[in-house]
């Protein structure tokens, strides 16, 4: 296998040019195709001064020798006959998230991916950002204790889609993030939803998701389309430490607090816990210092890396399912009135 | 009836000194005791520089003829025997929020006030700030549209109290400026709750409520003890503007943005309205300016108004119902689940 | 000499209440009079509920022998004559800033101070802010290391005055910060100053300070009346960390950022030096805890003590008269075109 | 001439890439080469995907007669014999800021290009940017009134530069904006700075500028490359309004603020002028929505504009050269002591 993975991307919409601008600007790959339906919109993403080919036909771009791989940023709804498509010409495969638009396509693709030996990974773009690497690091390290609360807002004036929901479009963000992050035994035991169509658009674009995880922790997003005021903003809330990553505050996206009393020491006895919580109040906080990077350019350094090594990639399609099975109890206990909908465990 | 009312403030503990410090600013009012179980307390909020008396005995002060209405800041469970008390000896009562600890006592209140023709005022503060009586108003007069959302957050570290979980500490705030701002017809139709207490203190530090309105619509509140970020705003999504208000941004605390593209023409049909949605982005936005004024100073104004004039204040005891039998049912669907539970029309 | 010091607030205007209202809060002072030359805007001061007496009479003020002690919140130019009868009463003097509207003034009160041997403290407010403490303090604990420059910005709109523009105005709070932050041996050296009147007002209403340090450090002060933002923060730039103070962002108003690269190494030589300054980039930062008090009522505890113990407050009249030199300086510079006027070591 | 541009990139070092990626997504536009003395440089620029030609040799470049112009993005010392070494081989020029390291060598390239009749185009990058372009406009429908004062904050960590130090790095910035905001009439009359090299860094790493302006009114620039805080922002203070850009604020980049007071009626006295005065307080605001757009994108448009019509640019080589002329007195006051320096009324 060569060391340069020649690359073609599917699908010019919106996600696209971005995904052609950090294939191009890789060292360890080679842009060959672009690939759309609609054939000048593939032509005007290549532009006037690439070496890149366009094309409205999959199929001519997965005959293709010089493609190992493809990228995929077609609507949900076709990524399981893309991918599928793809692995049958034994291409390793990106495809943005949502994985599929159902655990059970998402769970097809998985296993075609595993039965044909070849890489699935999900476009989980913000785990690659220094700030969730950092977070998901300090976590590890037992640096903020026990997680205790995750509430995250995600809210700002968005497309409405014709394809997804606000629930589909935003959530897959904070639930990749949370299944990123978490360690393993805090796994996500049920979800409950709310969500709202107040302006009769034929779908939500307002959602609440209610997270339970275990040992009393609790998660929370609040994802909206609606609004004018735009917030990217998650609270990890520790027993010993408690971080806040602002993603809009570029010069101090982590702030971790020092929290003024540790109530999870096991030698206070209960009156005097309840005492401790009165004077519970803030300590210093540090803001570390985190390196300027596209988190794109680092999706595509750990795609590379996994094809090249044959090997499963951070986010890999199983990710991408646990998230997807989130989304669809979240659905259902929406459509339910809000009830708690289990999670067996998946992955 | 004489045109300064003679006040006592009963309950010298947190909230105690900023009504001591308001009655005895306002010039329509005369502080006559500070009265608390605890008389050292008591003593050092008078201070030394006033002609106010101190005292730990609630009939001594009920008993003094000087004394046209109390003011009460004691803890909630003993909102309902202090203001009986004080309804007897034919004093006016403004009371602290929330007006009791369940829907039970607090119509107790509301019909020895009705009863005796006495003025009985819920301390509903925000109401009372320059911003919110602005929304009201906005709303009132249509500029808003209708009403499709509010959410409102309202987290920061806060005391873990005795008596109170987040949900009774904070959330009478968003409930009480909800029930001031909505109109009639858009009162909530139920209510759904998830709280959490990853601490182990016994008691609900994080709460999440989502409210039902009429025609599509939601509230939400995120009402938080556990966060080293402070926030205070809320959204209140309108057909035809969005208006955000944020408590903590002094020099622009109302910012009013135009939308785009006006989904409730009903000359747009179905599909187009669709596409519409597509092209769905913010337009110019106004900050109007706002009056500095103290909200608990507007708070004394309206309770000597109302005592002096013999009628209902803005944030009666009704409004005080209401908002109680929110917080009951949302209590009720945090034990059950998280289910909507429905609100009877009340007042 | 009682432990309670009994105090006169003469000026019932702008700042006045503020001082009646941290006097009368103060365990350790008893407000016997408000006193100004508008009897009614006395009275009004004192209040309902206030056992203080109001006055329009200075002499009846004095000769009060209960009062210990004066606060002079008039206008500038009556703070010598109301001193210096006060000085002649054998009261003690906290007078707000600047302490008079000129070196010569100044000098004679704190002449006049040190022949009776009274306090005379100038109340510079900030100095008494949580803020500013901690400041002096990593400053003189060498945690900033060298002062290389400070940039401090004060602009909004302000109430243009009759009595003194912009510089003389707002440029004493970061003069006072400064004199009580830098070490002795960075006592400024000479200022220029740039001054705008553009409404034609009269007076200026934006300057801007250049102050010369020692070792080539400079200090800069933004002054202006007409800025609808507001803005008040300081940096503190140091040879080891860099500090910024941003008095409008309440939960952080303090950051200490950590340098990546330390310069001052006398172990590198010029090109090293050279090369290091590409790579320079900010470190991590910490933003300290501060506790919740107003600087006014540290004031007031720094005045009380240095009364009951007859020592020089941290704030004495020589520290305002080193101020009033810069600011005499600076409107000379002003009106000779914006030179650089040397400053002599006062003091 | 053909309507798309054959264009070569010289420089591929800080802003190259910059360039060449928005030459290459320009429809108008077609890159042929870029060029650096750094072969490998140049060859990482244009990248595994590209049409584009690398080059170490400027006359290869220049000699190819599909090159219409070059973009010169080499340090500032290189500008004069690189343009004109493109004028001779009649290619237009697009030039980085400072147009040149004097006003000499500039005004040898804006005679070269006029002589030749080609464009010469200097990259005032920011007023291509939707704020400044919308700034302008309202300025000169008088919506601000007449202009009062500017004040411009530009700090943050930079890079310590070789070849100029923070004036002549970050002031073409402000004094660009300045030069294509103003109208004529309001051009600069005088420049004042002070600079400071705390460090030792060998050349200036603060300045701040002082800029005379006709009619009282003032211009104001602070410039650093040592402060952790990064601000961007500029007051352009009207009679009639006040307008703050903060190009940090993503989603309020402008606010325009409403005057509570118009003290330019001629019809108010001279007392009644300082009797409003004291009213003077802030109004409305207006944030007026902006489309997003990269501001590079604009420069190539209209250079490709510019030269397709064969017409001047908007900021063409002359007011590069008033720009130049600020700075060069600017560097002769700081070295002066911070006198004012006349500026002759170029262009």
């Amino acid at each position: 296998m060569p060391d340069v993975v020649g690359m073609a991307v599917i699908g010019a919409g919106y996600w696209g040019p971005n995904l052609v601008r950090n294939v191009q600007a890789h060292p360890g790959m080679h842009l060959r195709w672009v690939c759309d339906r609609d054939l000048p919109k593939a032509q005007a993403v290549v532009g006037n001064s690439s070496t890149a080919l366009a094309s409205a036909n999959l199929a001519e771009v997965l005959a293709d020798p010089a493609v190992t791989a493809v990228a995929i940023a077609t609507p949900p709804s076709t990524h399981l006959p893309v991918a599928l498509a793809a692995f049958a010409a034994r291409k390793h495969v990106l495809v943005e998230k949502p994985l599929a638009p159902s655990v059970r396509d998402g769970r097809r693709m998985v296993d075609a991916a595993e039965r044909a030996g070849l890489v699935l990974m999900c476009d989980h773009t913000y785990c690659y950002t220094p700030a969730v690497t950092l977070i998901r690091n300090l976590v590890a390290d037992g640096e903020l204790g026990d997680i205790q609360y995750v509430d995250s807002v995600r809210i700002g004036l968005g497309l409405v889609q014709r394809d997804v929901d606000v629930l589909w479009d935003l959530a897959p963000h904070d639930l990749s993030i949370l299944d990123f992050v978490l360690p393993a035994h805090m796994a996500p035991t049920a979800v409950a939803a709310h969500t709202a169509d107040p302006l009769g658009a034929g779908r939500a674009c307002i959602a609440y998701l209610t997270v339970a995880l275990p040992e009393r922790a609790i998660a929370h997003a609040h994802v909206n389309w609606l609004s004018p005021m735009k917030l990217r903003h998650t609270i990890f809330g520790g027993s010993k430490r408690i971080l806040v990553w602002d993603d809009l505050h570029p010069t101090q996206r982590i702030s971790v607090f020092d929290r003024g009393v540790d109530l999870a020491d096991p030698g206070i006895g209960l009156e005097a816990r309840r005492e401790a919580l009165v004077s519970y109040r803030t300590g210093d906080m540090v803001a570390p210092a985190l390196p300027e990077r596209e988190a794109l350019a680092a999706v595509m350094d750990e795609f590379a890396s996994a094809v090249l090594e044959s090997r499963r990639p951070a986010t890999d399609g199983r990710a991408g399912l646990r998230v997807l099975a989130i989304l669809e109890a979240a659905a259902r206990s929406a459509a339910d009135g809000g009830m708690f909908v289990p999670l067996r465990s998946s992955s």
